[in-house]
C-alpha cells in the first residue's frame, strides 16, 4: 500500500539520533514521519544509564542550544549530576548525569508524541524507495510504502546486528530486539561503502545482591545540583542518589585471561572493530597487562529498579567467565547477573562517502546519522541526528546545508572529522579533538549556536527570549565593566586589600580587575559598599539567569587572552602542515605521546605532520607534543618550517 | 555453561502467566528463576489496556485472594474503574479497569524485582533440558543451562509466532519482539500434541487526531471509585479519565468487505483458529452480516501518552483497509494510526494432555500456563500462571497438587474445562461457564480462597490479618443478627414503616429482615434510634473493611436461598447426563439458543445431553435452555429422565 500522505522527512529509527533528527525537522516546519520498529523503545538507553561527560557533555549542550531534547530530558530523568573537571579550566569542564532509564524514555516519548508536524508509526523498515539516484521513501515490513522528499537513516546497531556472548552468537538489533536484516541487504545492493563495527555492554547486576558497604560511595554534586539544559532547572530533577566504586583485582584479571581462548574478539569470531576508548574489560586486561586494577563504577539504573550498571566491565566473554569475574569484585561476591554482557556487531557506512550535510553522495536525499556513520555514544548520535535532521529539512526548503565550523561547535568538529578522516574504530568525541577547544565550552554553547538555531527555526520563542535576556545582560555588563574606573584616590586601600588582596597603584577599569585569577564578579562588585554594583545584574532582575550571566562575565574576562592566543596557535600549526617527518623516527620512543598515538604513528608512518594530524585518534594536542619532541631533537627541517610559521603568525 | 545454582522452579516468560507463576512459587518459598527475553517487557499488556470484566474480573479477584499481583498492580495503574452489571445480581457483577500501560508494567516489575526467592534473568529460552521423561532445566539462546526441578512454560504468542497484516506476514513474538522459533521446534521434537491458534489486535490511534466531540463520553464509576484488590484502596489509583464510544457504520462495513479477498483469515493464509468471543472486526462483519453498526470503545492507553486503543476493531486486514475503516468512524475522520492492527499465529498445546495440576503428561515437572494452553486474555493467563506456579512449587515440596473445585473458584472451572474439554478456539472465561456461579462471586473470592492460599504459603501476614478481621466480623455479626429478635411490641410501628415499608405482624430476627430485597444493613440497624447497632461493625472499628463486611452480610442474607436452590439444580442437571438427544432435532431452529450454540450443536450432533454440555462454548445455561425446549416439544424420553432427576434431588 502507498500511504496517502507524503512527508518531507522520514526518519528511520527512534534512538538518540532518530529522536533529535525527527524533532529538529518537525521544529523547522517539515512534515516529518518517525518510523520505529517499536514505539515502546523510543528513547531507550541501550547501554550505560548516563548522559554527558567530557566532550560528550559539550555536544549535549550544543544540541540543547539548538532546541534539542537530550539535555532537558536528562534534567527530567537525572538521578545524579556532576560537573567533571570542576577545578580545571572552563573549556574542559563537563556535565555528566546518571539517568533513570524509565524516566528518560518517558521524557523523550512525551516530546516525540507531542511535537507538532511529527507523526510516529510503528513498523520496522525493510527497504528504501529509490528513483534513479534519489531516495523517495521507505517501505515497512508489511509493505506499506511511505513517500518523502528525504530520508534520515539512524539504524544504530540494528543493521544485520549480531550479538556475541563467548563463542555463541545470534541475530539481534539489541538484547531483546530483532535485527534489521532486509534493510541491511538492501543497503548492500545500493553499493554504499559498508563495513562492520562492534560495541559492547556489561552484564547488569541485581543491586539486592551487592554489598555496598564494601564499595566506595560516589555522591553527585549536591550544592548546587547541576542542570543540563539552558532551559532546565534543578526543580525538574527527580530524587538524587549516589553511585558506588569498586575495582578489578589480580584475581579478576586471571579469571578474564582464562576466557581469552573463548573470546569472540580474540578468536576472530567478531570481524568488526570495537571502540578503543570504551574498551571491553578483556581488551583492557589484554592491552594494559601491567595494570593490576581498573575502576568499576556501580551506577543505579533508576529510582524504581534494583538494577545496577557496572561501568567498566563491558564484555563479550563466555557467561561462565562473566559470572566469575563479577563475583571477584569487592562487594559483588554474591552478585546475581540479571542480563549477560555482550558484544554486538553491525553494519556501518564509511562517513567519507557522505557530503558535508550528511547526505550520502550515492543516493540524493538519503542522510545517515549516528552509529551508522561509525560513531559510538548517545551524545554523538544525538548531535548527528540533529544535524542530519536540520539538513534534510533545509534540503526540503531548497536551502543550502547548515555547516557549523570547527571553531563554532563540537558538532562542527564531529562532522568534519567524520567526513574527512573517516573512522577505523567507533568514533567518540574528546575535547582533544577540538583545536579551538578554549572557545568551544559547555557554558557558551548557547552563545555559539542559539542564534543560528533561531534562524533555522529550531528555537522556541521561550528559549529565544531567555537567550536574549542573557546575551544582552552579558554584553551590556561587559561594556559597563570596561567603562567604570577605579583608582587609588576613589577606592579606599582597605577595600582594595579586602577584595583584591592588595592596594591598587594606578587606575583600572572593572573589566581589567575581573581578569585577575582570584577575583570573582560578586566580590568585585562588593567594592566600596557595592557602589559599583549593577541593578541589571542581580538575582532579582535575572532570576535563574543570574548565575549563567555572572559565569559568562567571569569567563569572558579571564579567558579572552587565552582564546586569542589559541587562535594564533591554530593558525601557526596550519603552517606545519607540510613539515616532512623524519623517516628514521622511532615513534614508540616518544615519551610525551600516549601509547595509542605512538602505535598509530608507528603503524601509519605519515610523511608529513599534516598527514599525521589526519590519522584517526591523533589529536591536535598530540601534534603539538610531537612538534616539541622534534624541536628538542633538533630535527633538520624544523627550523625552516618554524620560520615559515613565525612569519605567517 | 551450567549455571552454578539449581532452582526449584524455572518460569519461562514474563507476561501475565509468567509473572503470577514466578511470584507464587517464590512466595511459597521455592528458589524460583524467571527467564524472559527482555526484562523491559515484563508485565507488558500486549493487547488492550484493560483488566477485568465479567468472568475475567472474577478470576482477577481469585488471583488476588491467593496473594497474586494482577489486582493490586491494576489498583496502582488503573485510570478508569467500573463495576459492570452493577444493577444486576452480585454473581455477575464484575470489576473492569483501564490501565496505564507504563504504570502497570512498573507495578509488575517492582513486585518481580523485589520478591524474595525470585531471581530474574534476561535471555530467550531456546531449549529444555530433559532427562528421560522429566524436565530438569532450560537452556538460553547463548547456551546457558539452568537446572531446576520443575519448569513452567508461559510462552504466550511467542512459539513460532507469525504476524499477519493482509497477505503479508513475518516471524515475530509480538509487534516489535522476536519470536521463539528454536523452542517451538524443540517442543515439536518432544511430540507434545501441538496446534496453531491466532489472536489479533486493533490499530492504535494518535489521540491528537481524534475529534472526541463527535464521540460519546463514557466516564468510570467515580463515587466511589472501585478498587480491585482486597488489599487495595482508591488512594492507590492515579488520576481517573473517561473512555469514549464511537460506532462502525454501513460505510465501515463496505470498506471492510472490500478487503475480504486480501484477508489472511478468509484466504486461508492463517491456519490457526481465532477467539470467537473476541472476534476481529472483519469476522463480525462476516458473521453478523445484518448488523449495521458495532460499538467501538476508544480507550486511553495511559496518562502520559496520546495513544488510544480502539476496542472493537481488532483486524488483520491489509493496512490500506485499516486506514480507511478507521477514518470511516465518527470522530476518527482524520485519525492517524500509530501502529497497525495485526493477527498473530502461534503454537499451543492441547490442554487435554495436561494433568489436573497443569503438568504435562509426557514430560514430568513441565507445566504449561496461559496462551500455550489455548486460552486468550490476560486474566485467564494470570489465573493459570498462579495455578501452575503453585503446583510446580507443591511438586518441589513433594506435596499433592492443589485443585480448586468447580464450586470453589472460576479457577477450578477454567482448569477443569481446559483439561477435560480441550479447546477448539482460544478459550475465554464467562460466568455462564460456571454452573455454581451464584456462589462464585467477585465479592467473596477471599472468603472462598484466602484460607487455602494461607495454607499453601501464598498469603502474607498482612493479608491474612485483614482477611481474618473481615471474616470474623462477618461471622460474628451474622450470628448476632440471627439472635436479635424484634416484634410488634418492642418495635414502634412508625420505625417499622420507615425502615421496612410496613409494620411487622409477628416476630422476626434481624437476619430474616435483612433477607428482604430492599432492606440494607445500615437502614436495618437504624431501627429504633440505632439501638440494635453493633459497635463491632462500624466504620471506626473496621476502617477500610467496613464496606466489604456490610456487603458480605447483605449478600449472605439475601442470596443464601438462591445458592441452595442452585446446588439442587446442579445436582439435578447431573442426572440429565445420559439423556439421549433426538437424532432428528434441527438445532438451528431452537430459538432460545444463541447462533453459536446452535451451530456447534448442529455440527457436533452430540448423542447425549452430557456430551452436548462438554462441547466447548456450550454453556450450562444453554443446556438448561435446550432442556426447556425438549420439554416444550414433548420429546420422548424426557419424562423418564426428568423423573430420575426428580428422584435424585
Amino acid at each position: 500500500m502507498l500511504y496517502p500522505e507524503t512527508f518531507d522527512v522520514i526518519v528511520v529509527g527512534g534512538g538518540h539520533a532518530g529522536t533529535e533528527a525527527a524533532l529538529a525537522a518537525a521544529r523547522m516546519g517539515c512534515r516529518t514521519l518517525l518510523l520505529t520498529h517499536n514505539i515502546e523503545t523510543l528513547g531507550q538507553m541501550s547501554c550505560n544509564p548516563s548522559i554527558g561527560g567530557i566532550g560528550k557533555g559539550h555536544l549535549v549542550k550544543e544540541v540543547d542550544a539548538l532546541g534539542g531534547a537530550m539535555a532537558i530530558a536528562t534534567d527530567e530523568a537525572g538521578i545524579q549530576f556532576r560537573i567533571l573537571n570542576s577545578s580545571k579550566g572552563p573549556a574542559v569542564r563537563a556535565t555528566r548525569a546518571q539517568a533513570d532509564r524509565i524516566l528518560y524514555k518517558a521524557a523523550i516519548r512525551r516530546r516525540l508524541e507531542n511535537q507538532p508536524n511529527l507523526t510516529l508509526f510503528q513498523q520496522a523498515v525493510d527497504d528504501l524507495l529509490v528513483e534513479g539516484d534519489r531516495v523517495v521513501g521507505a517501505v515497512t515490513q508489511v509493505g506499506i510504502r511511505f513517500c518523502s522528499r528525504t530520508v534520515v537513516l539512524t539504524a544504530g546497531t540494528f543493521l544485520d546486528g549480531k550479538i556475541h556472548v563467548g563463542l555463541n552468537n545470534y541475530a539481534a538489533g539489541r538484547a531483546g530486539d530483532p535485527p534489521a536484516v532486509s534493510l541491511s541487504a538492501r543497503l548492500k545492493e545500493l553499493k554504499l561503502p559498508q563495513g562492520r563495527l562492534k560495541t559492547g555492554t556489561p552484564p547488569r547486576i541485581d543491586g539486592r545482591t551487592i554489598d555496598f558497604s564494601r564499595t566506595e560511595q560516589q555522591p553527585g554534586d549536591l550544592d548546587p545540583v547541576p542542570v543540563f539544559s539552558f532551559m532546565g532547572t534543578a526543580a525538574l530533577h527527580p530524587r538524587q542518589v549516589p553511585c558506588w566504586i569498586t575495582h578489578t583485582n589480580e584475581r579478576t584479571h586471571a579469571i578474564i585471561r582464562t576466557g581469552f581462548d573463548r573470546s569472540p574478539m580474540f578468536t576472530g569470531k567478531i570481524e568488526g572493530v570495537g571502540p578503543r576508548y570504551c574498551p571491553s574489560v578483556e581488551d583492557k586486561i589484554n592491552r594494559f597487562a601491567d595494570k593490576d586494577s581498573h575502576q568499576v563504577f556501580l551506577e543505579p539504573e533508576g529510582l524504581t529498579t534494583n538494577e545496577v550498571y557496572p561501568n567498566g566491565i563491558s564484555t563479550s566473554l563466555p557467561f561462565d567467565v562473566q559470572y566469575q569475574l563479577v563475583r571477584s569484585l569487592p562487594g559483588l561476591e554474591q552478585a546475581h547477573i540479571l542480563r549477560p554482557g555482550y558484544a554486538i556487531e553491525y553494519d556501518y557506512f564509511d562517513p567519507r562517502s557522505l557530503r558535508s550535510s550528511f547526505e550520502t553522495r550515492q543516493i540524493g536525499g538519503l542522510f545517515f546519522a549516528g552509529q551508522i556513520n561509525g560513531t559510538t555514544g548517545y551524545e554523538e548520535a544525538a548531535a548527528q541526528g540533529l544535524f542530519a535532521g536540520i539538513n534534510a529539512a533545509l534540503q526540503c526548503r531548497d536551502e543550502a546545508a547548515w555547516l557549523p565550523r570547527r571553531d563554532e561547535a563540537y558538532l562542527g568538529v564531529l562532522v568534519d572529522d567524520l567526513i574527512t578522516k573517516g573512522v577505523t574504530e567507533p568514533y567518540r568525541m574528546f575535547t582533544s579533538r577540538a583545536e579551538f577547544r578554549l572557545q568551544l565550552r559547555e557554558d557558551n554553547a548557547d552563545m555559539r549556536l542559539t542564534e543560528a538555531g533561531r534562524q533555522l527555526g529550531l528555537v522556541t520563542d521561550e528559549r529565544w527570549d531567555a537567550f536574549n535576556r542573557k546575551r544582552d545582560a552579558v554584553s551590556r555588563e561587559t561594556e559597563r565593566l570596561r567603562s567604570v574606573w577605579v583608582n587609588p584616590r576613589n577606592l579606599p586601600a582597605t577595600e582594595s586589600e579586602r577584595v583584591l588582596g592588595k592596594a591598587i597603584d594606578h587606575e583600572h577599569n572593572l573589566a581589567d580587575l575581573l581578569r585577575r585569577p582570584n577575583i570573582g564578579y560578586e566580590a568585585l562588585l562588593s567594592l566600596d559598599g557595592g557602589k559599583y554594583a549593577s541593578p541589571a545584574v542581580s538575582r532579582e532582575t535575572l532570576g535563574a539567569l543570574y548565575h549563567p550571566v555572572v559565569e559568562q562575565l567571569e569567563i569572558g574576562a579571564k579567558y579572552a587572552g587565552y582564546i586569542e592566543r589559541q587562535k594564533d596557535e591554530v593558525e601557526r600549526a596550519a603552517h606545519y602542515e607540510n613539515l616532512r617527518l623524519p623517516a628514521e623516527l622511532d615513534y614508540l620512543q616518544v615519551p610525551a605521546l600516549s601509547i595509542e598515538v605512538r602505535q598509530k604513528l608507528a603503524t601509519h608512518r605519515p610523511e608529513t605532520l599534516g598527514m599525521a594530524s589526519r590519522i584517526s585518534g591523533v589529536t591536535p594536542a598530540a601534534i603539538s607534543l610531537l612538534l616539541v619532541h622534534l624541536k628538542k631533537q633538533k630535527f633538520t627541517g624544523f627550523a625552516e618550517a618554524a620560520n615559515q610559521a613565525q612569519q605567517a603568525a
